[in-house]
């Protein structure tokens, strides 16, 4: 049998861990059978060394093993589903999966909650009376077949190595490793069962990838793992300098969600929610316009059935927060930067995050975007509008929105929020 | 109040860890305010990162911030001690510490047992009927003031830190890192209050520094850290590629500590024995000549003074093993090397060592080493003789001793055993 201490050891010194080792790593620690302090001495080192992709493959498929696979074999359309590495004002899932199944494709959504500055998208869809996040295998499987797209939590029994060891990375300081990121998303999406998967890696201030660099292999090494499990995998690298949309929180992302469905969303939104939905329409093997699908109504009806088949209902008027302040420009000109970062710590402070994974979110509780780069302000306009339910609040919201607004006299060069293509 | 994610997110990322951070860090983590999961994951990381001077002062002063420390200070005579690294055959401790005594200087010589494949001073004088290694505080003082030396365990008030995080690095791949090593040490002889301490950083195959460069970086690494808080210091590299002396165990090493007072002891284990406690004299200001008190029986008398007053009997017969067995020369020729290493490993094997902290070691248990390198041998000729009460360790015991002796028709270039000095 192999020895912990040994193996930690051979990592530490760069040595290669052997397939069965690895195996056995993952399963030990699942059954409780290596501690806890093993393990994070064993991440710090992976931190510093990496993980060969015959490694990570066998580390990813150690964490897929640990669990049960949702069978997703009896569907008649083509699944592809979406991840995002997160995001400030990320409400893309909420327009992206009913767009996408709209066009003729199943969309198995599995998400997570926020944590941190990023909000997680079953905090923002739990803003809607009734919604439910928790559904069972078999639930999961009537409302794909049903409506063609559901968003709804990760169950228990998907992966479970990877609830263990993201639990123990978060309070070990082992979160930025790419192997571990990698391994982390691509085990629970391989294992929720769908065809084929695109990445939205997010890349700048307010995404967890700062430079293009690191996002660009965190890219490659998740694509090519995709590959190595038959998941037909590719991504898009888009800008995370500045929130996405107007909206950051809960239920203001909904409503702004709403509107895209609508046809009438943030340029910028509808820039990357059109361009994901074209790559995983591509990989489905599907030939349909998701620029129509949104115009003439599809998507928006499949977004109402996809909440109703969930228990929420889609006309419930959503909660309004207590109070509101603004924040105004101090001069006028051209709005040159607006930091995804300090917004997304603003709405996190007041109660749209949380800090620790069994606290409560505010669903009324966010930051609007009034201006956003390249629009022309006036001094003293509002820029910014702060929501929170607790007015002793607003001022730690406000010292962190404290130099996120530079506003000169040209406008920003023009960005396109859609990167590239990684495939 | 500092975060111990962020702390451990900075050491891993190559900042400096503040003063404030750093004592903060080793108070909670004694306390059992932060998990061993983060404590390792940060080991980890200043395993790959260091810790500078600045920090390493600080880390090794909230060690023994963490417990009590022993008040020499009512002692008239100059107080110094020595502590090895560990070896394979190291009874240095058993000649020196009475050796010194009895040239004038007091000797707190505050030991530990052995784990793994080096043996510990403790163990090897409880082969001693009535011996007692634990002492109250207060004891310590009266053996000190009586006799001049004392051979003890350290209370388990001395640096719990020290204890808790060496247990931790036990387990988590974390022992082999030079400041934690030193920090690790440097608490233990700093808290236990010596006025100056020599240092034997052993270097070889049998040594846990196995190259040159590696144990000056520790001995420059400790004697700065000794001067720091107030110790002289210095230290000695001694050569451990083949057991010191020839005896290998408890009793046999007990056995050839006392022919070393009776003045007839092995070449080598001589030479860095009167190394060590002329340094030792040297830092306690102390202007005498040790190769006289061992010729004089001086030395001796301080050894059966000190045995006697932990409740030995130096007259006592020592436990004898079951079973003999002998390992030949198969060709004629020199020694030309007999590696530390497997020997130490062998007697392990034959009992002498423990595999965990709470097994007993069987004192009679060890090897002697016949014939040593430079010396002449015949085929056949018995050049190892293994010892053991339980027969059945004969087997895995020979096995670690393949390879081991290399024999060829030249003599070995000759080696001094005390390679340099570091002060």
């Amino acid at each position: 049998m192999p020895d912990a201490v040994e193996l930690i050891r051979a990592k530490r010194d760069g040595s290669q861990l052997s397939d069965a080792d690895i195996r056995w790593l993952i399963a030990s620690y699942t059954r409780g059978d290596i501690a806890d302090e093993q393990m994070s001495a064993l991440l710090m080192a992976i931190y510093f060394r990496g993980l060969d992709a015959a490694e990570l493959r066998t580390w990813t498929d150690a964490m897929i093993s640990s669990g049960e696979r949702l069978d997703l074999a009896g569907l008649t359309a083509p699944t592809v589903d979406k991840h995002s590495t997160g995001g400030v004002g990320d409400k893309v899932s909420l327009v992206l999966a009913p767009l996408v199944a709209s066009c003729g494709a199943a969309v198995p959504q599995l998400s997570g909650r926020g944590l941190g500055h990023t909000g997680g998208t079953l905090d923002k869809l739990e803003s809607i009376a009734g919604w439910r996040a928790s559904l069972s295998n078999a639930e999961i499987v009537a409302v794909l077949r049903q409506v063609g797209c559901v968003i709804c939590a990760a169950g228990a029994g998907l992966a479970p190595a990877d609830r263990k060891l993201y639990a123990l990375r978060d309070v070990t300081g082992t979160v930025e490793s790419i192997p571990l990121i990698a391994s982390s998303i691509m085990s629970k999406k391989i294992a929720e069962g769908t065809g084929s998967l695109v990445l939205d890696v997010k890349v700048g201030s307010g995404a967890f990838m700062r430079d293009i660099d690191s996002a660009r292999q965190l890219a490659r090494t998740m694509v090519q793992l995709g590959a190595a499990h038959g998941v037909r995998t590719s991504a898009l690298l888009t800008a995370m300098d500045t929130p996405l949309g107007h909206a950051v929180g809960n239920a203001v992302e909904v409503e702004e969600a709403v509107a895209t469905l609508r046809n009438s969303g943030p340029r910028d939104l509808v820039a990357v929610t059109l361009a994901l939905a074209a790559e995983m329409l591509r990989l489905a093997g599907l030939n349909a316009d998701p620029a129509a699908a949104l115009a003439d109504g599809s998507a928006m009806a499949a977004y109402r059935a996809m909440i109703s088949a969930q228990g929420g209902d889609p006309d419930a008027p959503l909660p309004a927060a207590r109070h509101r302040a603004t924040v105004t420009a101090d001069t006028g000109g051209y709005v040159q930067r607006l930091d995804a970062l300090a917004v997304g710590i603003a709405a996190w402070r007041l109660g749209a995050g949380r800090a620790r994974k069994e606290d409560p979110v505010a669903p009324a509780a966010g930051v609007i975007c009034l201006a956003k780069p390249g629009d022309t302000v006036t001094a003293g306009q509002p820029v910014l509008e702060l929501r929170t339910d607790d007015a002793g609040r607003l001022d730690r919201a406000r010292a962190a929105l404290a130099g996120a607004l530079t506003i000169g006299p040209r406008p920003p060069a023009p960005v396109d929020p859609v990167i590239e293509r990684i495939s």
